[in-house]
């Protein structure tokens, strides 16, 4: 690394933490930079998120959609990646506290993403397990698979029923995609795998609080999406607020669901560390960032992806939390560094530009060959979006180097509908209860 | 089911317990027998165990090397799958004991394996896991990962030195493909990933306690298999009986190994089950059985695979506890129920035959090019080795349906020295302790 600093003074210390897209970017756009990169993250891997329901619903496995950060960063010399927590940041030192160790940084950059939100109803999480991380997805696999194999045992028809009956929980782009998937799993994959039970009687149902599917997105495809899943035999409840959830019952108000299977897809916030900063949050608890993606009162400490939240001053709209903002936030602070860097004069920042989102549209699948897309500005659903939607989301795994591997797993379960990641991996949380089995009453 | 038996008089129950080589072969051959299986599984896939520690060492992910047992045998009408466990079985009123439900049996086949043995140190367990399971395989994938992250960011040499030394006791297969494995993630896979640490200088010592390695081979194929070893660079220390294991410390007799990372690779015993079944063990926990592998005096139970201690009539030898071995005998087992079916006599079963073990030769890989194999009385070692040892392990993997990703990810990881696998996830058993870090020493 010296030999890029013959004056050997010392180079800016640049710190980010978080090793999703907004970070990752951020490191790799300032590989030519002259700075010393640290970048932390609490998993030693990136994950590729927009696919992780494809592994809460074994179509994918973990090794397919997450890359060790350091593979992804090992030829660029003026980084090092650490495997450790953010507990806090100490704003006037300029130091943050990682779990092992205080390092010390000029620039910080926050990347840390965004965690479910139980909208004050912590309790529900056990019940209703999110899918934000890999663990989770491998927990809502686990359950899933399990959900079949306590079925073929379970005698008492109502009970098989609740076994067999899938609440999602939100009508975002995650709760459309786990829904429609679910069905899949229950209609056309497993069918065949199970002899007392008939697989495709499964219900899968989908709740979301407000009046359309997919909020973010035009209107005209969340009617699209609800159609689709309709057809899969997905039942969309929409205006439907859930009010309690607890062990195998979902409550909408006096109406209570029995199901022994409930995934929460329905709200997010900021991850932990925002509430350190001593600074402005929104009600989601995101940091309030100023135009340039700064920290107020902080130029050196930049808060990006998930965890900002922005009006982008060009278009009067917020930023959306979508995989694609953050990717531009990353390299729009990095753009940022490295302009401070080279018109830096006696410690004064040169006048920073305003960060903008291009949006260039946004998609979600909803099965096998149904999607429905937003694309300079037109709307369309159907096996054509389905397949924008595959390349869109593949070509990004180019980074990950694995891509044939990806493409390979994905159109061979696709085509043959079989798929080995239908693993249950791990202690299974779940208790296994003894019922009065099929056995019992047909031989005993 | 019920168009197969006009006659509506019940077919004979068969109950499997264990879904692993002997007890899915010797479903597999009763498929067109008139009897009803049940196969039970306390998991829900079948694992194809010799390359196992290839996802111990991130080179395979757990999907590449399991199959869901349902999967398997969903096209064969006359077996049921239950994940359950085992809990005991009442061999008078031939009744097994799952988890969920007592299940009677005409025929019971006991195929649960073997697990690890620590020879009455069972609190050796914690410092140093064998590696039998799927989730052994990810909690030793889990350590190894992490023992490079924290050598990282330790200050002080010989506590890094200790992280960065991996011990692994046994010089069976298992040890020898560990040990092997373990060097090559050292020295190529990974060294340009770390910037403080040297990962080639990290050690990898292979103890044994008896005077060679695998030693169930011709002497000259461990002879090989030594001087391969050393030259990748592992320590070999053969004679060595372990004395003593505590978290991160190995005791040889009076010699004290500091290594953070210890797998265990010794010994084996059978699984629990066999404990109570009242009938006489060995002292590895094995059944002794009759000739024809059933229980003595019991006709109608049949104990196969890694469970089973048969001396070879034909040969004088014991049967070695080998994938081909279980196989053979699963096929053995199934051959006698559809002779016994088609003799009965007045309850009377036909006489049996004795079982025999074909030996096609054995083979033990130990690097990226090097495996040793015995075949047809031929010994041989080196890269032509290595590549029978490939076509012999990747074949069986056809009945998976997904050789081809199999055979993908494998060569695929060989060219590219770059592996997807290897994923620190779960929530780690090690504690993450505070470190003086670099950090603090340089710069702060």
């Amino acid at each position: 690394m010296s030999s890029e600093n013959p004056t050997n003074e010392p180079r800016p210390r640049v710190l980010i933490i978080g090793g999703g897209f907004a970070g990752i970017e951020c490191a790799s756009r300032l590989a030519t930079a002259s700075v010393d990169i640290t970048l932390a993250d609490r998993h030693n891997y990136h994950l590729f998120q927009p696919l992780l329901y494809q592994v809460a619903t074994a179509v994918l496995s973990p090794a397919d959609i997450a890359a060790p950060i350091r593979r992804l960063l090992r030829n660029q010399q003026n980084v090092r990646v650490v495997l450790a927590e953010l507990l806090g940041v100490d704003l006037q030192k300029r130091r943050a506290n990682l779990q092992q160790v205080k390092v010390p940084y000029d620039y910080l950059v926050l990347a840390t993403g965004a965690t479910h939100s139980y909208f004050g109803h912590e309790e529900w999480a056990a019940s209703a397990p999110g899918l934000k991380t890999v663990e989770d997805a491998l927990e809502i696999r686990r359950r899933v698979l399990l959900a079949y194999e306590a079925a073929e045992w379970e005698a008492d028809a109502e009970a098989r029923r609740a076994k067999l009956t899938f609440v999602v929980i939100g009508g975002g782009p995650t709760g459309v995609e786990l829904a429609g998937a679910l069905k899949e799993i229950a209609s056309q994959t497993i069918p065949k795998d199970f002899r007392h039970i008939d697989t495709t009687t499964a219900q899968v149902i989908l709740i979301e609080a407000g009046p359309r599917l997919l909020a973010a997105m035009p209107e005209k495809l969340g009617l699209r999406a609800l159609q689709d899943l309709e057809q899969m035999g997905v039942q969309v409840r929409l205006n439907s607020m859930v009010t309690e959830i607890t062990e195998g019952l979902v409550s909408i108000g006096s109406e209570k669901l029995l199901a022994e299977n409930i995934v929460w897809a329905a709200g997010v916030r900021g991850s932990e560390v925002a509430v350190t900063l001593d600074c402005e949050l929104d009600r989601q608890g995101r940091v309030l960032v100023e135009s340039d993606l700064s920290l107020p009162g902080h130029p050196e400490v930049f808060v990006v992806g998930d965890l900002a939240n922005l009006t982008d001053l060009h278009t009067g709209h917020p930023v959306p939390g979508v995989a694609p903002a953050a990717i531009q936030m990353g390299r729009h602070v990095a753009n940022l560094i490295r302009a401070d860097l080279a018109n830096l004069v006696d410690g004064e920042h040169a006048p920073r530009k305003a960060f903008h989102y291009r949006d260039k549209g946004s998609m979600s699948t909803i099965g096998r060959n149904r999607a429905v897309a937003s694309l300079g500005g037109r709307q369309f659903g159907g096996f054509f979006a389905w397949l924008i939607w595959g390349v869109v989301h593949i070509i990004p795994l180019i980074g990950f180097r694995n891509k044939l591997s990806v493409i390979f797993s994905w159109l061979w379960s696709y085509f043959s509908l079989s798929k080995n990641a239908r693993l249950i991996t791990g202690r299974p949380k779940m208790k296994v209860k003894r019922v009065r089995g099929v056995d019992e009453n047909n031989q005993a």
